[in-house]
């Protein structure tokens, strides 16, 4: 029988167990912000069930819950900050106020996050950053595990890129997309449930095509939309890399614990100030008009609306945790 | 029998046809450089190919030959061309100097461009870009051809992004992709051809799957990698409608007077400087590595590498021209 827990009551529990391992009160804090906006939005992927990997990461003592991430700006449209081995969340706060301002400045600005271990969904990153009004793009990658289109080795991570647009008086467009054809927890989900996943989705260790998970585990996966998804893969990796001095998933991963958690690498964020292009009294009106003309047609919602939706509800209704993720929270909290 | 011509005849070939039609001698040059470039790297769809369609909206009187762009400086990093109803590329060259300066400085900068016909392809614009030592992205839209995911009419238009990441001592790294599945060009020539097109391509105008390219052609494209080309799709048109104050596709194509060619409307185009960011010294090795590690996979190839291969031969071999082309360019040379 799930679990039944207010909101508030999630977050004080990621806080104590992130505390309990390590986190000092802001660390904690930023991290659980990031897990329970996801419980929220029924996100669950990225909520409660991270906090083990979360504490893998802590107790190996790859990350430092104790960390003060330090903002520098390199230029005019460019802020860096340094993690120095923090969660992402807590660096991401740290920049936004220095990413804002130059957005605002500059009509278009980059973030640059060094030096983190990403764990998080980006689609709450940017959306913060599109309450305040601004357009942004966000990218991350990971540690490999999906195949460049031709090849048959895991290359790219996951790669997600996320985008959102400001509206006004409701939440912004965002969608937060990963290059990977389908998310390694459903894959790994199939494999347990014993069902096939679509053609397209990885290959088996030898290169092949196949629609067994279990095969595609032990591969490589694909990624969205085939040649096309692994260029925009392979852009993440220049951005997230090279550009901003971190490393690519490839480097990531050689250099990874091997802990069931997430590795230091960066991440690059944009953000665009529609109020310094060129129609800053006629672009809010206009891009509605826009989402109205596509809402026009029968079947067609906007990305994130259904995560949007649940913030109705969960607030008063509070969450539900199954248990097995329970038990192994409480083993935590326990142990 | 293909005519054979080399690179110069060909551009002196299509700069004739251009003025022919009303260009003056600026606004066909950027236009035949921007063909030529296609036909060099046997992109042959974005070549001479379209030389009819840029004679159709300059006879019509929807471009005008003799526009001269006008740069202005929306803020620090954010540079608009107004085209002022002159073909892309024009536009383009107009601004070039301007952005790469602002993202020099500031580290990102953008370039919108306003009242412009877009007819060429994106990624020579962006490798421009690249030419300078600045990574560069670059999105535009056209008229609705692709339905959005859940959706069973057209929205979208065909949406390219396109990014480019410069290297030293060779041609940058630069992709360029459709939001829709498949070109509309390629559909129409499987219907040409009585072949069939693979599901997923498009659907029906009642909105059903299907694998024939005539109805598709009737019906909606579909966008690539399903809800996820989709959300690209969407983020394409937000940033080149209401962001820079241009039309979105459906309202480019309500306001379009029907011509074979290309509706006005906008683009952007984002700079960022690797020397601003986060390793100023360490970068482009660092890409290098990035990419010798992928290329160490049999079978992958670096997005681009194959149109710029043919860049070593066309300059001294030239290039062929099919007869049903040649010949309409004559009827328009002769007409």
């Amino acid at each position: 029988m799930p679990h039944k827990m207010s909101l508030e009551e999630a977050h004080q529990l990621a806080t104590t167990i992130l505390q309990k391992y390590g986190c000092d009160d802001e660390n904690a804090k930023a991290v659980a912000d990031t897990v329970i906006a996801a419980e929220r939005d029924h996100a669950h992927s990225h909520g409660l069930f991270r906090i083990p990997g979360y504490v893998n990461v802590l107790k190996s003592g790859l990350v430092d819950g104790k960390a003060r991430p330090t903002v520098r700006k390199l230029s005019p449209g460019v802020v860096q900050v340094n993690g120095h081995n923090c969660f992402a969340p807590l660096a991401q706060t740290a920049g936004k106020d220095a990413l804002v301002e130059a957005a605002r400045a500059n009509g278009i600005a980059a973030l640059a996050l060094v030096g983190v271990h990403h764990f998080s969904a980006l689609w709450r990153e940017t959306e913060i950053i599109a309450e305040e009004g601004l357009a942004c793009f966000a990218f991350t990658a990971y540690t490999p595990a999906v195949a460049p289109a031709g090849g048959n080795k895991p290359f790219f991570g996951t790669n997600p890129m996320s985008f959102a647009w400001p509206r006004s008086g409701q939440p912004p467009m965002v969608f937060d997309q990963a290059s990977a054809a389908m998310a390694r927890g459903d894959v790994q989900i199939a494999a347990r449930d014993g069902k096939t996943v679509p053609l397209g989705t990885g290959i088996t260790a030898d290169g092949q095509p196949t629609t067994d998970p279990n095969e595609v585990l032990k591969g490589s996966m694909l990624t969205f939309g085939g040649y096309k998804g692994s260029a925009i893969a392979l852009m993440i990796e220049l951005l997230v890399g090279p550009l901003i001095g971190e490393a690519a998933s490839f480097e990531a991963g050689a250099r990874h614990n091997g802990d069931a958690g997430p590795p230091q690498g960066g991440e690059l964020m944009l953000a665009l100030d529609p109020a310094r292009f060129g129609d800053p009294d006629g672009w809010a009106d206009h891009a509605e008009a826009v989402f109205a003309e596509l809402l026009s047609q029968d079947g067609v919602r906007l990305p994130g609306s259904r995560r949007q939706s649940y913030r109705a509800v969960t607030p008063t209704e509070g969450i539900e945790v199954a248990d097995p993720l329970m038990d192994s929270l409480n083993a935590l909290l326990n142990g």
